[in-house]
């Protein structure tokens, strides 16, 4: 398959702390975006360790492959900061001072009273043939290097100098290539990743697109992307769409960047009706995700956590009998609480989560996973579902908040409009 | 300096949604915490997109420098799955199927009812002199491989696939080295970065320690790591954590792991006390935080996610009159929603959220990020704070939820134990 060579970048983080400490790296979500919009493709992003070999590596690899290799951190005045001498000997040319990087940095030094020592010589230094970057906000100055279609830029990792010199020294340098490629996403619901597979089997022959179906918590998710950036990729992105439209029908939920969240609220939007939750093993994950939608309150209405057996009893109206006799968690205590929820809110639905979520609490009749989802909607009779989840207490929970929207989500569509 | 060679690990990341699409790599924070627990430095973390020279070149450069190479994802029935094909160029071997394999994922499609396609079985091949890896939870087998003191492991990068194949299957194949380097972390509230790193600068100067402090949504994190795996290091840590929790007294919350919610729990356990929240612009994030913990039921009873006012009035007996005269976002309903809440609930505690989570609903008087926290105790006259935040709808939400918990740790902190 081949591959537009000329717009592979490839992104290098140097820091420990990422690694060790699990700091989160950042910098580079700006690259991804930036990139993707000047038509570049991202083909490896490593975060490496503050050793010369290590990261002299990776420097080498992505010269050798991609026409844009970006460097963050490893620039500053201390003795763990080696990328001057990493990119030096991945082009195996010396390094020297370069006299205009010097002055800045004692610029820098002079304007805060402060003396330059030996640590602030070295960011002076430049591999022969590449250019020194004025930084503006700090003391580090950057690296750019360019030879025949080959690029390599090194910026401060400091995430204010790293923004500021990306922005405004090194993204100018930089081709644009073109305005992106054409991308197009769904989102798919109760079916596996191997059967989405098998109806889009067709696609993967397609010369001009990339396919990817993943898993994720909540739905299948299926991305269509254009290996090239002209109109003819672009093209085969929208008939790849149509054609994904047509093989999985109403399994597909959501297109493009629809949450699952979104697209129940704009259902009930559409319906003119009001939602209320209830919740015990989620805790208010529902009502959370819910909310996360702006304008949520037109439709959501409020929730109670009924994380203790009491407040189902007293404040969600489930009967001390059916507690004592079904548990807590068991399909009858569900149907109450949806229709608690949907009584004492004065609601058109109400959706209700109870679980084992574990790590603890689990039973042989009622194992950790083991989850009842209620639906509780006027004209409509109470149903409940039993679902059985495997994963973390966090992983449980996340994923019985995803199948009570995605059941909501199949109901709602079915009806009408506002009555 | 010295680095043990032998205990080197290098974690590789397959898949072009986490460099096209912005999707987070969660699978190697797992990864990063379990290696160092047992004496492993990741020196390198990529990402790589799913094409086969760029996946095998990475797997070829981890096995060269590093004792353990471990991949997540690239190991599903698609055909943009390529991990399989990438180890055995790698290796310089070929693939062949593995009987076993074929078994366990034939027994996954019978126990569905289902027929295995062209994907499935490639899904059993394994690289000549590799073993294959069962899955309990999904289709897709693992894959390991030993030689000569180097080792390879690769993982489906399904979340809770990946999550239970690494803790069951292959973290016990993987010798411990030792207890790894000397580690000491802290979270501090209500202080400013700049301002802990200047009460910290002595630690700087410090040869054997490595010193880290993040901003985070919630806190002030500061990591110390001693710069090498002895004895002499880890007393420099010991010093350093006695040092900062001596500059830094009662602003530190937390140490090691501990999260908010967990110190708020485990506060509450000590003192024989329950809590009981009302959530509005939250929207159930806060119930969902504080249940988070396992266990958390012992003292959280439950919640009111009270997004409308009419829920504001009815369940939790704001008066109409308070909420006429101030609005939904004030102090005086902040209050009443806390008291609302542990009346409701008949709690110890009870503690709301009331505020302007944004894009829209600011106003010139209560503008996006405006946000009143209310806290009700027995005994204890009724409080509000107010908050101005800034940031997104998600990281106000965040945020607020963040500052609510730890302003009733505060509070707790200082009482005594069970009554």
């Amino acid at each position: 398959m081949m591959r537009n060579q000329s717009a592979r970048a490839e992104l290098i983080m140097v820091g420990t702390e990422m690694l060790a400490l699990g700091a989160r790296d950042t910098n580079s979500d700006i690259l991804k975006k930036d990139l993707a919009a000047i038509g570049y493709e991202v083909v490896a992003l490593s975060v490496v360790v503050d050793e010369l070999e290590v990261l002299s590596g990776a420097v080498r690899t992505a010269l050798s492959r991609s026409q844009l290799t970006l460097i963050s951190g490893g620039l500053g005045p201390t003795r763990d900061d080696r990328t001057r001498a990493a990119i030096a000997a991945a082009l195996g040319v010396p390094l020297r001072s370069d006299p205009s990087a010097w002055r800045s940095i004692r610029r820098w030094y002079d304007e805060r009273g402060r003396k330059p020592g030996p640590g602030a010589r070295r960011q002076s230094q430049v591999p022969r043939g590449a250019e020194s970057l004025d930084n503006p906000v700090g003391s580090a100055p950057g690296i750019w290097w360019q030879r025949r279609g080959s690029m390599l830029a090194a910026i401060p990792g400091v995430p204010w100098e790293f923004e500021r010199m990306w922005t405004e020294q090194v993204l100018p340098r930089v081709p644009k290539i073109a305005a992106g490629s054409a991308l197009a996403s769904f989102r798919v619901g109760g079916l596996t990743e191997s059967y989405v597979d098998s109806r889009l089997v067709d696609l993967y022959r397609r010369p001009l697109l990339d396919v990817t179906v993943l898993a994720k918590t909540d739905a299948i998710e299926i991305h269509l992307r254009g290996k090239k950036t002209d109109r003819r990729a672009a093209a085969a992105v929208m008939r790849a769409a149509v054609y994904v439209r047509r093989r999985l029908g109403r399994a597909i939920f959501a297109e493009g960047e629809e949450t699952l969240e979104q697209v129940v609220g704009d259902r009930l939007r559409e319906r003119c009706e009001t939602l209320a939750v209830a919740e015990s093993c989620t805790g208010g994950e529902l009502g959370a995700r819910l909310t996360r939608v702006p304008g949520s309150s037109e439709y959501f209405q409020g929730g109670i956590i009924a994380y203790s057996d009491e407040v189902k009893r007293r404040l969600l109206q489930v009967p001390a009998a059916t507690l004592r006799r079904h548990g807590a968690v068991s399909e009858p205590v569900a149907r109450a609480l949806a229709e608690g929820a949907r009584r004492r809110m004065k609601c058109d639905w109400g959706l209700a989560i109870t679980g084992v979520a574990g790590p603890g609490g689990g039973t042989a009749a009622k194992p950790v996973g083991r989850v009842f989802l209620g639906l509780a909607g006027t004209g409509r009779r109470t149903s409940s579902r039993r679902l059985q989840l495997s994963g973390s207490r966090e992983l449980i929970r996340q994923r019985c908040t995803a199948a009570a929207l995605l059941w909501l989500y199949s109901i709602l569509r079915a009806g009408g409009r506002c009555r």
